[in-house]
């Protein structure tokens, strides 16, 4: 099978006193362990080199994107929103990942705001609500985060292909969780937790879900855009 | 504006000791409470007369049908089921509240078994996760039910038209507490809260959903099945 | 009943030549011909002094927009496609006719290109595959239109919510004709015929559709955005 | 990989005059030919011994049901297509055919009456317009059907999942021809192409849309029902 080309976009926190505890070595690292190694070639951006990065060739070689983003949202340029954008809608997969629910690509592919609720430190058990779907495959019914951001509905998004998980927050609000999108030739999945100060990205099962929605995101078909062609009469 | 003609099934739990605190004159006149008088006639039907009632000339003058059944589902004959879902095709609105998630017309539009998970006496916290539907117009961001039975996902329904609500139970379970869907003409609002031994249809928010819903799901038009034709060959 | 404010924008076409024979007082008058008079209170936008016109402070006293554009997309600014964006999010209606399917508010809504093929001078039959919508009410099963713009599948749009109208065309393409979205609050529907040089707005039965989208997509309710407001602690 | 196991349903019409010129040797070997040989178990059915052969121990080792129904409908036992409906449930994909769009599992499964409308004898477009579709894989913009039964708009279906194709009729109507659902933990796709007196099913198109189709229903999770289980409470 052809490895994976996957691109892992987050913010850099290794400077942050208080994420050094859950990510001494940063997200990238952790978030990128989800994948299997020998099955993928990873390449990482931070926000400081992402219009580096982030270019219409590397995207063009990249199966999936991973989109780690707090609160750098406002210094990522349009140009690079628009080539990520651009590039799912040629079929290239995207993973948002937590905070990134207001990240421009993501907000930009789903036509709404991407708000919701949030506060800190809540335990949550996350729910599988659509256990047939490829992302959840080996995922139990429920399974518990002992401490997580508190995500609360409504949240902002158009209605989800898919409800894959929901959220049950300790504190008594409830989240979707895991929902899937389509646009054009390719395929969005939202995934909340994941949170700087917590070892999330660690847990197994959260791996185990980001490795499968890598495998489910990939594209079963990359193409150019068709533009708008005008057409020569058909034969008959 | 036309009168409604709504039917109210549910089950007859007069006899039952263990209802009475809660309803004292049974489920139909708590549910039927929920619509406003003079809006609306009323016609009830109760698993002993369901046959009688339930008819293809009444339905065909019935807007919405409320439904709640729990433990007599297996004593409505096929015939009475096949002619609620018949009636829906044509634009009936359906309400299925609580226990009728297994309910015969309801599985039988659906093409899902309704399955859930349950335990007696939970808290629930229901969200508005589509404030934007009208089922939800007036409906607060979330509210409390402090005694409810807990329905727990996976909950084995189609992709949802709309997930209106979504119910937090505090021993620690999530619901798609209030969910959409059309078939043929017709419109179906399943909505999860309702024991036979908690005042829930009292609640001055849940009487708002469900005279929202009675109006939501009323018919806009309403047609004969329009079978199979053998057409004829269109001019040009 | 409120009369349901209006806002069209539409090209203005009366100064070119090959337009005056089907439009000779333009498009506004005539799109505005299909909504009853008395019913609505119409304002007019044209290219020229749409930021004038597309204000905060106008939309959100509008009701529904109706945009028809086809060449002057790129003059139309970032900000007054914006303020469409913002507005339909929290409520507004939107309806996009014919050469719309690429106008900047519809696709930044979707999320896709809006693009699709297409040929001058087809003669169309129009199929209305959802009856039981709201915008199909009185439409007949099939209706022709002896001439208009050929727009081909693939129609690079979100899976849509109903398919309402597929248009048929005798040079041997399909098009998804008629399609409902939602966003946040906001419903949109696209639809394809009115092409400028085609009397299209002038029909009956089209006339009939844009009445009814105005009809269905005005809001049912009004929000500003809820933001994402750190949450207090709920009690239990 | 493993070999897929799929079961072919189709009515016998070896006996039947005016359909040997289009299959000398009946449907199976047509619709079969469909899969490649050596990847695929094939086990055949027809409706004298359809209760023999689809029993619950074979379903259960079934990974898709192709069936192809057209004037036997009746003939299939309620209990026969329980089973199918049951098991599609559970995981087991399920490709209907042509005349089956009223056949039970399928209508069953989707809670609606399959009905449209038909006329002998038309030649066919069929375009797709879901390109991204893993049923698309490889299918042109477009291709032609020289004879095929005319099926019309409107299909009593509910919104599908993805409309993968469309059909256009040279007579001047249009069909969804190719639609997806889910169910449960399984996937259905319904394809419009294939009457008894044409040699559809020996087009090459046709049959890459066929396996395609079987490759894409195929389980990747396969449960038992989960029932209704009174579930313990939780700890926290």
């Amino acid at each position: 099978m052809k490895k994976l080309n996957v691109l892992i976009f987050a913010e850099d926190i290794t400077q942050l006193e208080h994420c050094k505890a859950a990510y001494p070595n940063g997200l990238h690292e952790a978030i990128g362990g989800s994948l299997e190694a020998g099955c993928v070639n990873i390449r990482t951006a931070v926000t400081e080199n992402v219009a580096e990065v982030i270019t219409a060739e590397v995207l063009a070689e990249t199966d999936v994107v991973i989109w780690w983003g707090h609160n750098q949202h406002h210094l990522i340029s349009d140009e690079v929103a628009a080539l990520v954008m651009t590039e799912v809608q040629k079929g290239m997969g995207l993973i948002v990942l937590h905070s990134g629910h207001i990240a421009k690509p993501f907000v930009w592919l789903l036509g709404t705001t991407g708000h919701l609720g949030w506060r800190q430190n809540c335990r949550e058990r996350v729910w599988t609500v659509s256990p047939y779907h490829p992302i959840a495959a080996g995922v139990p019914a429920h399974f518990e985060l002992p401490e997580e951001e508190m995500y609360s509905e409504p949240f902002d998004i158009p209605s989800p292909e898919d409800t894959v998980f929901i959220g049950w927050f300790a504190g008594g609000e409830v989240f979707r969780s895991g929902v899937t999108f389509k646009r054009g030739y390719g395929k969005i999945f939202y995934f909340q937790p994941g949170h700087e100060t917590y070892p999330i990205y660690y847990n197994d099962i959260i791996r185990l879900i980001i490795k499968n929605a890598v495998n489910w995101a990939a594209p079963n078909v990359r193409r150019e855009f068709f533009g708008c062609p005008n057409m020569k009469a058909l034969e008959g």
